[in-house]
């Protein structure tokens, strides 16, 4: 598996012109690294360049943190956002899981986890219900329980924010919590927010979709995990996928048909985010895969 | 093949109660039916039964016109929508496919209608534009040309819907036919009309579906075959499929993977009509697959 | 849902004559029965024909046991092998988990059955290595361990076989068990061992499926679920599925990609085993789903 | 879309090792070319290095001609396999198609075709029956009939191989010609010939893999395009999929459904070899789509 290779990655986007891919691969090769995966696209609608590229850092004459800077001017002349990531860094990823009263997505992560699938750490849990607190337990991931009420949203949500800043989470991922994120929590974590919402977007949109795909009689049911925006399940997309119902599916049926769909479907989402295949420009995703 | 076979099908619905199986089947086994294959659904939310059951005619005592005529009784007994259709009978169903100017629908039926896969004649094609002439020709199908104005739209339709009765057209397929038929057409067929919408409906709703799809950055894009009723788009759903897209896709390559799922989805929900395999209730469909 | 409703549930098959609906259809009826879902297929090659059906138990004049003893007749007169089920009896099915180190499929059932996706008390879990232990110890189900050896294997079997028997199980369930079962262990249960093989059978029979893919350059895997017989991987299958892979995924991304397969077609397959919704014939399966 | 702009394409694979990407980014813009789309895999345990890559012509200082003689030291120097191929070129490439009576491949491969999917002349049909002759007239592609019994095989293929040369063929397909080659055949044409095989491979190898299928009860079929070599059915794959099939479907229903999925799957494996998508190593495939 590339993810056992010492490897770097960088994940960038800018404005295109030529010879970029030529100095960036220069770059790599000039202090010694081999490329492994490199993936680039250009949107040529919109003038814009993205790339990822992988090289193992075996003989690689800089360090972690020699590399960003050293990159550094490069990325501020092509007017880039960039990213590179060590796969032996010992500064992973720190997640946040905000769920309510629904296990499965969270079981679904804890056990990927468990597995080795996800490179990050799992921080903490937030739940504004305490039903889930022993699955956290048993996990040993400290649950923070924030309920919730008209009044004291705001508040909470300030509170579970400040929680967040100290505990260095860098991703909150939504397991089908069941709150809606007021702005300033969203702008917080701008591309930092991951969703799953119960249905092949943008259909559906909204509250109870599974009860809405049922009354308007589809024969195939979805989920799509996204990052969050102000705009509710209009955010980017990240991964979709679906399955077939038909008139013997109950809307009991759709609900358990989509759990599996939303448990996949969120982890699919989530493994890219964290392998930093994912560059999001306007309201759309270039997902390396 | 069951198509081979010479068989009788009888599909219904009506309001659910106790006993309906053992009256429809002891109805065939006392003509000397044998029953091949039998699919039934009770809505028990609605209260609703919905029935198809195929039977070998070798050795049934009535023929195709008897058969109607004694189950008539029951039917009405039931309060029941029903129709029995006789595989050998030399009434065959009547289509009219109505294009504009793309062909990808019009091919595969016509291919797929020369391969024997649909029990019916294609008794005549019409269109607002001459560009698919040629092709009907060329399958010895008559092409009737009515150029659509916003002045001259009633009188065309109304046009149109003369040489159908003429025709003893008893299904109507938009196959990609460009123009919004008005509620007076659409009544005269009712569940008798079948289009293609190139998406994955609710999703998508109206003109360019591709164009739409392509600015939300979705990652799946669908085609689904559906009756029509006055309102646009939003009539019951026989047939729905989908294929991934990636970034990679620009909105031509959208419109050219669509063009596959359109063929494949119209193809399947109207061999579906034509085996009498869909009963239409409120705004859903039971297809029998 | 259905499951939630008092039913009784009739699978059968026998030889083909005419009347066999009618018949079934009307001993439900006369004893106050209303069928809600009945599906029925002749194999017309074989003469064989196949029925499940559904009834409500509401003002049916017969207990679950009366029912039985009533129906007895018509089955013998029929030759059929049948079974009728009741939804709210008190005797589930009872299952038997085999498990060596992978954990990903028996989590995956456990999840489930609490989620009571599954109608059947799971009894115990047995396995060849001490591994999972922990994991049946948190759901509170009594774990055996039988480790296996060449010398051993015959004695083992013949104690874990007694320990089924003693336990009444009824179903066995192999999530990943490692070892190969010898003829005398499979014989005791004719169509009741369901074996998930991690491949697209009759694709990559035998060991390290996942290898032979790799190395083969399929750009589909697969996973197959099916009943167990004399012969390894060749039993009647339940269900297959399958997901896509590319040249950038490393034996370990195939590994990982069918781990989630595995899970979901293992449960699909028990899932339609526990809802009596599969008749075995020859080598090949009817399921009714 | 990328067809539509004047690019040049890149395909090359080779002994892998640093610097690779550098010199080649570097060599494009050097003359002026602007890369839309790169894409590039190491396969690190054999070591090998496979990359594509896209540039703008748009102000790029070789010619076509020009552009392979100034890569060509380089190509030397990394000892590697490649071609470059120029959007705008005159000397298309020019497929030979071989049947045998099916007509659907074939229809499949003509109307894309028509519609400008394949960027390719189809230069000649080969038959070695006359039932498709009046398809090839109707495009009016020159049919050629080449019987073959057991006795003449060798020679026909020999004044076959003759026409293909003399017409400057470069790529053979094989649309359902029910013909094995024999190797001096197979030989004129490495990497040249693609064949639709309707089975899923390696499932099913051989003749009737339908009724293979059908026996063998599996729930799901498949297709797989994939180059010709002298092991038969164990060419490189290029692309496969597969279609949900059911205890209803009678091996007729799977040969129905199969014809569908040969022909999605034998156009998208030549689209990718039409647009130098693939490369081949050892018995596998990189596909970069």
């Amino acid at each position: 598996m590339p993810e056992k290779t010492n490897t770097a990655t960088l994940l960038l986007s800018c404005p295109d012109h030529r010879g970029l891919v030529a100095r960036i691969a220069q770059f790599i090769f000039t202090h010694g690294g081999n490329i492994i995966d490199l993936d680039e696209h250009v949107d040529t609608n919109e003038g814009l360049f993205f790339l990822r590229v992988s090289w193992d850092m075996e003989g690689f004459a800089l360090s972690g943190e020699e590399v960003c800077n050293a990159f550094q001017p490069m990325g501020d002349e092509f007017q880039a956002q960039w990213i590179i990531k060590l796969s032996h860094a010992h500064d992973q990823r720190r997640l946040a899981i905000l769920v309510s009263k629904y296990d499965h997505c969270l079981q679904e992560i804890l056990w990927r986890h468990g597995l080795g699938e996800f490179d990050a750490d799992i921080a903490l849990i937030i739940s504004n219900h305490p039903d889930l607190k022993p699955l956290a337990d048993q996990h040993r991931i400290p649950f923070h329980l924030f309920p919730i009420t008209k009044e004291n949203k705001m508040q909470q949500e300030q509170k579970e924010l400040s929680l967040l800043k100290n505990e260095n989470i860098d991703t909150v991922i939504l397991a089908r919590y069941m709150q809606v994120l007021s702005p300033s929590f969203v702008q917080a974590y701008p591309n930092g927010i991951i969703n799953i919402h119960h249905s092949f977007l943008p259909a559906f949109m909204g509250g109870n979709p599974y009860k809405q795909a049922y009354e308007r009689g589809v024969k195939i049911i979805g989920a799509t995990s996204h990052y969050v925006t102000d705009n509710l399940d209009e955010g980017p997309i990240i991964e979709q996928d679906i399955i077939r119902i038909s008139h013997k599916d109950a809307l009991d049926d759709l609900i358990r048909k989509g759990r599996d769909l939303e448990r996949w479907v969120l982890a699919r989402g989530l493994r890219l985010h964290l392998q930093d295949r994912i560059l999001v420009y306007g309201n759309k995703t270039v997902v390396f895969d």
